[in-house]
């Protein structure tokens, strides 16, 4: 069977930052480690005036079509994966073809453009939908761009301003990909839960706590559903395990956890068992309290262990590289874990060909993906050609005034006017409404 | 290679109607044929104060799952398609499923929930996603619900105002389906057109001439997609053709056009050749606007030929059936002129199984797309099953003011309650909000 994946990938950050260390702690009065150590974040990513998720969409798909010599006929599909759309009719893609569309000489009219949304997991729910188009013989031999893009922004002072950000991935998926191979099996945890949503609202409504153990759940039930159906994960299979990044804190947890689990039953609990014991199996309690209560302890002494510290640091801390720097992208967080690890990778000089990734989405709302992908062999030519590093560099640092005043412009309820703070240059931005209260686009050369 | 199709499908009227010549019209002081030959419509289904978007498809789905005798587990993935959604971030499905977890035993959770917004073309992409996903062979041998549900409103005076409705379409997809086989080949035509959106708001910004002119012109690229892809499609090759019907008045000069189009170079043509002529040819003309005169003209004459009037009476016109009593459902539009079609053909004792559909979807924004269909066997058992006619007159008959106060109950920006005009019966409704905003729902015995 022909391998369909990620032949290729583009990432394009918000042209602006809020140094969270430096500037949103000491405003808010707090250890700049509350945000470092505890959530795991230096900076967040923000959309200057002119940049909305049309425009940052729409420029990494400009990137990745001309770094990879594309023509609008070699695109069959484009799906834009969002949570932060501005229409309840018209699709995001729409908006992304008619920018492409002015730099190309052909047009996308004969490709299928559509919208997904489930909180941060459609971007991933979108690469399965092209990846099931090829996969049906459906493409007439062309590629699909899915486009994950998100300003994750809280309203001001709520809990989770901190985690906020902005940035879109643009994906090329394709038959004998560059980059990535997805597996056929996928599994899936999946609950109508009432943890962070946007009820006729652009900012959400979050229960944070409860937020924390949904992920948990989810994600554990989706890793039991893949074994059902791949078989048992074992933590060796794996070079990367790339997961749903809302903050690099909350990845930490999840890993701690999927290591207990899949490290049950095998090798590894046994040579940990002189050290630290086995695992508590509930059989062998009289009671849930008592069972939880010896977990808490065995994970306690298990995140000790030089075992699990040596794959957490190899395994999962070099996924959450670019989250540090950027913040929740939300449809497009697990596509750039996938980026650092892969980028930790071609800077460790890891030969990565055939080897494997765990790749753990999430959405809100809210459900759990969990599938694996097969490193292929153009992979570092790929990684190399990324510019994300010089990208985050050329942010404008942003003020705290700054800050308040960018954050009301992106404000759908604030009518508010403010000077640019970079200048555009080879991109597409924002030029006002039209007629019917649409947004308009150009090109700035 | 095995069928992928519709197995089977429910339709949900929306519990309120609107009489457009008895009730709409005289307020309005209109002569009744404007609505009744002029847009093809006798009245609307509009959702009682305890209906909404979730309830619909919920019950759309939960009587499907009855009738099929379905349980969760049999189920892999459900996909809402809507242009009415209440939430930027947490999609309808995970309420559905929700919903009918309170009234099965399993639950959903291994089942990929997710939401399309593309205007009114998302049910047709949910179902081609639903395809891909089986034809792709990752089902585990499960099938797929696709549920598209709208509340078709305007704001109170708009042009719009006339076409409203509101329903719920749930449809199956399965392998060795029992209603209709979908085609691997599609056609689009698709571009970024600024026809009909809803930036920021619950109702419409409608270009009412702009729309049709976008509807007919993306519609044909679409067929000239198709048959580069199948062939050239015959008006013999189809039993009927069910369109998007956004009204059946467009779905009458959609369908003139279709027709000029695929009789050109036939023997229907020739056949009409000496009672009208043949088509003009545009390299027959110096220039354009004398090339259109012509066209204008012939099809003038074609219209009143006995070859075109019985075409459309056989092939156009029994789709149109329900939509004429239900008005606009959006995403459920043509799906249930598929459903008026073998309903007539049922009525008409036409022997269906292994003939051909043509179905042209639509979304502003704008896309179309055409596919062909072959019915199956076991289509007369799913037809005979739909108890559409009894829902549409079980609906309670709203006076004028009755139908203000609705509108209003709808409307995301008025807080009002109004009791409910009819009493609900072995259906989900709408209890109220939970501490997030969220819409709760309960099942009524």
């Amino acid at each position: 069977m022909t391998a369909v994946g990620i032949d290729a990938i583009e990432i394009w950050t918000g042209n602006l930052k809020l140094d969270l260390p430096g500037t949103f702690a000491p405003e808010k009065g707090e250890d700049p480690e509350k945000y470092t150590k505890g959530l795991g974040l230096n900076a967040s990513s923000f959309p200057d005036s002119y940049e909305d998720i049309v425009t940052m969409g729409a420029n990494a798909a400009h990137r990745l079509m001309e770094r990879k010599g594309l023509e609008p006929d070699d695109i069959g599909r484009i799906d834009v994966a969002t949570e932060s759309a501005f229409d309840n009719s018209k699709p995001v893609s729409t908006y992304v073809a008619g920018c492409l569309e002015q730099v190309f000489d052909g047009d996308f009219h004969h490709a299928n453009k559509g919208e997904r949304k489930f909180a941060c997991i459609a971007g991933t729910q979108s690469l399965d939908d092209a990846y099931n188009w090829i996969r049906a013989g459906r493409n007439r031999g062309r590629s699909a761009i899915v486009i994950a893009t998100d300003t994750a922004l809280y309203a001001r002072g709520d809990a989770g301003e901190a985690t906020q950000g902005a940035g879109a991935v643009a994906m090329l998926i394709s038959e004998d990909p560059n980059l990535v191979e997805l597996s056929a099996e996928q599994g899936y945890g999946s609950a109508d839960e009432t943890d962070f949503l946007k009820p006729n609202q652009q900012f959400p409504s979050v229960d944070g706590k409860r937020s924390v153990q949904v992920y948990l759940a989810r994600m554990r039930e989706a890793l039991e559903d893949y074994e059902s159906v791949a078989g048992d994960v074992h933590p060796d299979d794996f070079e990367y395990a790339p997961f749903h990044t809302p903050f690099p804190g909350m990845v930490r947890k999840a890993a701690m956890l999927a290591y207990r689990h899949v490290i049950r039953d095998t090798s590894v609990e046994d040579e940990l068992a002189d050290e630290i014991g086995r695992q508590p199996r509930p059989e062998a309690f009289d009671d849930d309290e008592a069972f939880r209560e010896a977990v808490r302890e065995y994970m306690d002494e298990l995140k000790e262990t030089e075992a699990y510290q040596e794959w957490y640091a190899e395994t999962i801390d070099p996924t959450l590289s670019i989250s540090r720097e950027v913040g929740n992208w939300y449809t497009g967080s697990v596509h750039i874990a996938r980026a650092s690890a892969l980028k930790h990778a071609l800077e460790s000089d890891r030969d990565m060909t055939g080897e494997r990734l765990l790749v753990g989405s999430y959405g809100s709302g809210a459900q759990a993906e969990i599938h694996s992908e097969v490193v292929q062999d153009g992979w570092e030519d790929e990684i190399e050609a990324l510019n994300v590093e010089s990208q985050l560099e050329a942010r404008y640092d942003m003020s705290w005034a700054d800050y308040e005043e960018v954050h009301d412009v992106h404000n759908h309820d604030m009518d508010v006017d403010v000077e640019e703070f970079t200048a555009p240059e080879s991109e597409f931005v924002f030029d006002g409404w039209g007629r019917m209260g649409e947004r308009k686009y150009r090109y700035v050369e």
